[in-house]
């Protein structure tokens, strides 16, 4: 009888999970994590360690998270078959879906696929964190340019990260500010991406699976995409003048302005907005150049005057990973291994508690209709 | 405030989408296809046929269903790309991994990938389609023996596909049990594949996005991986007192029965298991052997007395794919590409009345840790 069964479209403020992996909330304007704040995990804990916290449930002490960097350190190679795959792909090919292609492919490495077990499914989230770094800049430099960026074993997960991104050996503000978005990214509750991953994980399918119906999601503008359309957005106006007639112009033909705006926080700022501001300030001080920063501050004040909306965390990534040099086509990438975390804590997480995710429809088309067979298969 | 909203576990009975593609009409046990009952579709129309009704909305006539089959055969070779993905991929690759692999690459390929209109979707609705038979075939094929199929573009839709799955010119009467299985397979309202592509589709992502968390989705064994682990009961079982057996101890572990039941049909037989209950029969009749089919229904006749549970199409859909000669890893794989036709007016559906998924969680986890920070970045 789903006639008389509520309808909300897109499941807004329908709970589709018990989790115990993070919650936003709203009231008290807190993003929590596993009990902590995200913006104090992003102030004090690096990005792995509150990977750590993610897929394990709490925080390391000095020697787990001195063996969780060498775990992870040790898979940062990229794979051959992988590697030749990247090769082979048409070089149009967009660097989300060169990694989704890539993630899809090393499933058929997994010795212990069928495993669902928590431990061997933490022991496949350390490998997937490790090789997502030569995975991330190889879906675009060997598609861009046939080169293939080198892990560095000896430098940290994030430096390493950000050199294999850029090609050069970033300064240590740059991998402070690099690292506190990817524990920005890490996690937050159940949006699309998450939600995706854990409806696919609900029918028994594995990590990978859910991973790469994660990327797919992410992808869509409505999304992760939306940091790479705010970085447009920022080159075309050029200058706070011309970004803020951009901003006009798109309010007045009702474009959705991409950086703003955020269904669970409706009107509220996104404190990881908040932080990251304070970040491209510092960042864009230190490079001697605040032009960005100015665009973004004033860009900002528009739309909440106009609008009465506040910029998302999207709005404040794109311009810091801009001026860390990040090709504009990674940022998506890099939101997804950062979400990466997250998300094996999901997977991890609906296994364990699984009901396999079936909603209903409210049928809206026509009934009744008869299949002629006066023609035999032919048509009507 | 979600502590206050109703959780139910997996949207059980919640409505997630508005739809006129099909739906599931349990108090007349009818599955309505664009208001066609599927089962006349499958006995009276061919699976081209339906799939042309669930892309563009209605059946067509002679001319339309020339063109659209005209339309699938030129796009039946892979992609040399393709091939060479699948030569890469280790030889321990699932079917479905590499299928998935294959059409997430692709998208490279699709010069109008960011187009959302109607006309472009439907057009790359039709090359998927013309594609897959080879994508699927070589998805074992390329692995398993580095034999590539070839398609025979002279050849029907069904008996081609079926061909490259066999490497053996079928004969009419497995042309039209295999066609009936597409048809079976081809649309079924919103099961966890379907809901997966659409929440995908929802952050205005791709088809091709949408195809690969649906495939992600549908090799769960709760989903589309229940045909396969069906078969390889029977094999196990061997005749149909060791199948009896090997279900009686099942029973008696309380392991889940592949193959019986589903939570929409609820305690009432699946329309479309009780036609290929008839086309087993059949189809095993005239090949001389009816063990498979006396197995069958003796095991649901125990499973009705036992448990109350009527078989689903898996049940019956695995043992006409192993009369035919088909690779078992393959069952999951056909039932993809048949299921690709309703996939994609889901997609088109989705992506015309947009409104992205986003629900929210129930918290169990702890509330207000605080991060000590006294070691530096070392950990707690």
């Amino acid at each position: 009888m789903t006639e008389q069964l509520q309808y909300k479209p897109g499941l807004e403020d329908i709970v589709a999970s018990e989790t115990s992996i993070s919650f936003l909330d709203v009231q008290q304007e807190e993003i929590v994590i596993r009990g902590y704040d995200l913006i104090e995990l992003a102030q004090n804990k690096t990005y792995l360690e509150t990977a750590y916290l993610l897929i394990y449930g709490r925080l390391p002490d000095a020697m787990e998270y001195h063996q969780f960097q060498q775990d992870i350190s040790s898979q940062t190679s990229l794979h051959p078959t992988i590697q030749t795959i990247l090769t082979k792909l048409p070089k149009t090919t967009h660097p989300m879906d060169a990694m989704r292609t890539c993630l899809s492919a090393l499933a058929g490495y997994d010795e212990q696929l069928n495993d669902r077990s928590e431990a061997c499914q933490q022991a496949r989230a350390v490998r997937l964190l490790g090789q997502l770094p030569a995975i991330v800049a190889g879906s675009y430099h060997i598609l861009t340019q046939d080169t293939t960026p080198t892990p560095d074993q000896t430098k940290s997960y994030t430096e390493n990260f950000l050199a294999m991104l850029t090609g050069r050996t970033p300064a240590q503000d740059e991998i402070k500010a690099f690292d506190q978005t990817l524990t920005l990214y890490s996690e937050h509750e159940l949006p699309n991406s998450t939600f995706a991953a854990r409806v696919i994980a609900s029918t028994h399918s594995d990590m990978y699976g859910a991973f790469t119906g994660a990327i797919s999601s992410l992808k869509g503008d409505l999304h992760g995409g939306a940091n790479e359309a705010v970085m447009h957005m920022l080159l075309e106006g050029k200058t706070t003048e011309g970004f803020l007639a951009l901003i006009e112009r798109k309010l007045a033909a009702k474009e959705k302005m991409m950086g703003f705006g955020h269904r669970v926080y409706m009107r509220k700022m996104d404190p990881r907005a908040a932080l990251l501001k304070r970040s491209l300030k510092t960042l864009t001080e230190s490079k001697g150049d605040t032009t960005l920063y100015d665009m973004c501050v004033a860009g900002e004040a528009y739309m909440k005057e106009k609008k009465n909306l506040y910029p998302n965390l999207d709005y404040y990534a794109a311009p810091i990973y801009y001026v860390l040099g990040i090709p504009i086509s990674l940022y998506t990438p890099i939101f997804f291994a950062a979400r990466a975390s997250g998300l094996a804590a999901h997977v991890i997480e609906q296994h364990s508690h699984n009901r396999i995710f079936r909603p209903r429809v409210r049928y809206l088309g026509p009934r009744g209709l008869k299949v002629s067979n006066d023609d035999g298969k032919t048509g009507e």
